[in-house]
């Protein structure tokens, strides 16, 4: 097959962790007789730097030209919140999320084997393994809502930001969910604050009509809050978790913090059609940029999610994932990741070293 | 001096807990020469079975009369969501916050030294400490905002809860948290997600402005995601964090679990007028109601709190706290907090011993 996919390499260490994931897209397609296209799109604070706008307004029809989206990473404190929104890389992460209609964003959290003494929780707990996957919710709730600030008679100026999720947004995100399920051990957890919220009853009701249509999914509703209690107590106790956009982002960081490898955690986020776009969970890393110092794996996995989300190709997925382990089984790590007592690669080294046991 | 204080046991293990939060309040009454004075009021599922309403119409104006409310537990699977707003427990929480005018909720996270063993986190995290004590802003944002339910043409029901706040809310809490940290650490993370929500945008520029005026308190911004991760990661690196609300709800939830010690950590809920509210952080956890086995410390240090902050009095606070350290030293541990190989007392006497040594 010949795959077209476009590239964002973005700020800081973006282009050096993409450069080696598409490395590695190459050593894929040699072994397993693909090719791929490249096409270079520019946003995030350089397209900010070159063409005034964080988010161009090429970006998305680009995109579209394209099988799936690679995205190293973006955002900056040359770009930060004292500059106005069409410059900062977080509008243009949201608008094409929006305009590409990525409103599933799958955020594994796993405890590779090799990364056990990385975990900051208990050895305990480590031992038991970490191995979920959260399922936010992307383009819907409050950080989609309507947004509104005025001045108030007697309380100053007031700002809102108006939750909103239909029945239609919910169920859609809901059956990926189920479906993920399915493929993996058959448990579903989704998080909500019911108790409280209107949006969160109707995701509830929703999720509950589903949960019939999927018998052989164990499915149970947690409260964010004990969610985030929970994370901490006993992650293994989580298989897949599904939850709306704020409170996805809230616990998936926390989800990733918890197995202590932020930088080899990759991310999805799909729609209904492609492209989807895959990306490291990690950020810019602007003080390390084009030192050679990155840890490519979280983006070279990404492309490993995208073999098997975008082009249903799992044997070339678990080739890259296997290398990336049989790489850290040998003790090979970037600076972020190596312990006391070891001598860190570099980027290109480490993305090499994977390139090779393809 | 004679305080008078409501009583409202609740739910569950609420009555049980009380009465040994009762019992140290006449201790410390003895020996520092107060009186205290009780009223019983009725809130949560027992005032759904008493009068079919978890909020009684009178509960504020009988609180109103006291100098502060200690609250045991409420909740319960009987009072579930499948029962009308005004039956659930949860609403009688919301309300009397809101007719209390209970705008700053104190959650301090304490790792207590006796309990370092049952820190979640590795030994080496645990080491460092964790004194950390969160400010949830408890009135506003989308947990009191206006909701919605309505049909769409195309996508069903949709529903809405709008998150608002206003410059005077705001700054009343970050006055609080402002004043905590100068008596404590001087340092202070305000959390928000200034980079996606417009009421985040405001929160910052109160709290910055704020700032300005606590130059002696070290003053950082943090964004909610960052904020769940850094919470795991490296817990001692906050003293004081003020959020709103929601994030309030999930973040302090974290901070607790990731001491290991949910049957220890007391809560205060504050005004700018008495009374104030006091309660354990912990459910009412009907499966072990009556049967004298729920740890009645959290209780007990919510009492302390009461002393400190309703009663301006930290001599008695610190003998409270004293007490609890006293006992947990020397090794006498509840069901819920007791190791392996430790043989666990029971409610009324861990109650018992607290009062012994104060
Ligand atoms: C940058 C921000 C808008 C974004 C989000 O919150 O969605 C980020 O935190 C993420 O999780 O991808
Ligand atoms: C019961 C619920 C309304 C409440 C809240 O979220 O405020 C509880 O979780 C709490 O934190 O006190």
């Amino acid at each position: 097959m010949n795959y077209k996919i476009a590239l964002i390499k973005g700020d800081g260490i973006g282009p050096e962790v993409v450069n080696e994931a598409v490395g590695v897209l190459e050593a894929v397609g040699e072994k397993f007789g693909h090719t791929f296209e490249y096409v270079d799109v520019l946003l995030g604070g350089c397209a900010t730097d070159a063409v005034g706008k964080s988010y161009p307004d090429d970006t998305a029809e680009k995109c579209r030209t394209c099988d799936a989206v690679l995205l190293g990473a973006v955002g900056g404190p040359k770009w930060g919140s004292d500059k106005p929104a069409e410059q900062r890389p977080e509008t243009a992460l949201l608008a094409i999320r929006r305009d590409l209609g990525l409103y599933a964003n799958l955020r594994p959290a796993v405890l590779r084997p090799a990364m056990a003494d990385a975990c900051p929780l208990k050895k305990e707990t480590a031992e038991k393994g970490i191995d979920l996957m959260m399922v936010r919710e992307l383009t819907g709730g409050v950080y989609f809502g309507k947004r509104d600030r005025y001045q108030t008679p007697d309380r100053g100026v007031e700002c809102t930001d108006l939750m909103a999720y239909s029945e239609q947004e919910i169920e859609r995100i809901g059956r990926r969910a189920f479906e993920m399920a399915r493929l993996r051990g058959k448990k579903l957890a989704s998080v909500d604050k019911a108790n409280v919220l209107e949006t969160s009853r109707l995701w509830r009701e929703v999720m509950h009509r589903l949960a019939g249509e999927y018998p052989d999914v164990a499915y149970s509703d947690v409260l964010v809050d004990n969610c985030a209690m929970q994370l901490v107590r006993d992650p293994s106790q989580f298989d897949v978790v599904v939850t709306e956009n704020m409170f996805g982002d809230i616990l998936s960081d926390e989800a990733s913090m918890i197995t202590g490898s932020i930088g080899l955690l990759p991310s999805a986020s799909i729609g209904d059609t492609a492209p989807g776009l895959y990306e490291p969970i990690h950020g810019s890393a602007p003080d390390i940029a084009g030192q050679d110092k990155a840890n490519p794996i979280a983006t070279i996995l990404s492309v490993a999610m995208m073999m098997r989300y975008s082009f249903q190709r799992p044997g070339e997925a678990a080739a890259i994932e296997r290398a990336v382990d049989a790489v850290l089984a040998e003790g090979w790590r970037t600076a972020d990741i190596a312990g006391p007592g070891v001598t860190p690669i570099g980027t290109r080294r480490m993305g090499e070293l994977i390139r090779g046991r393809i």
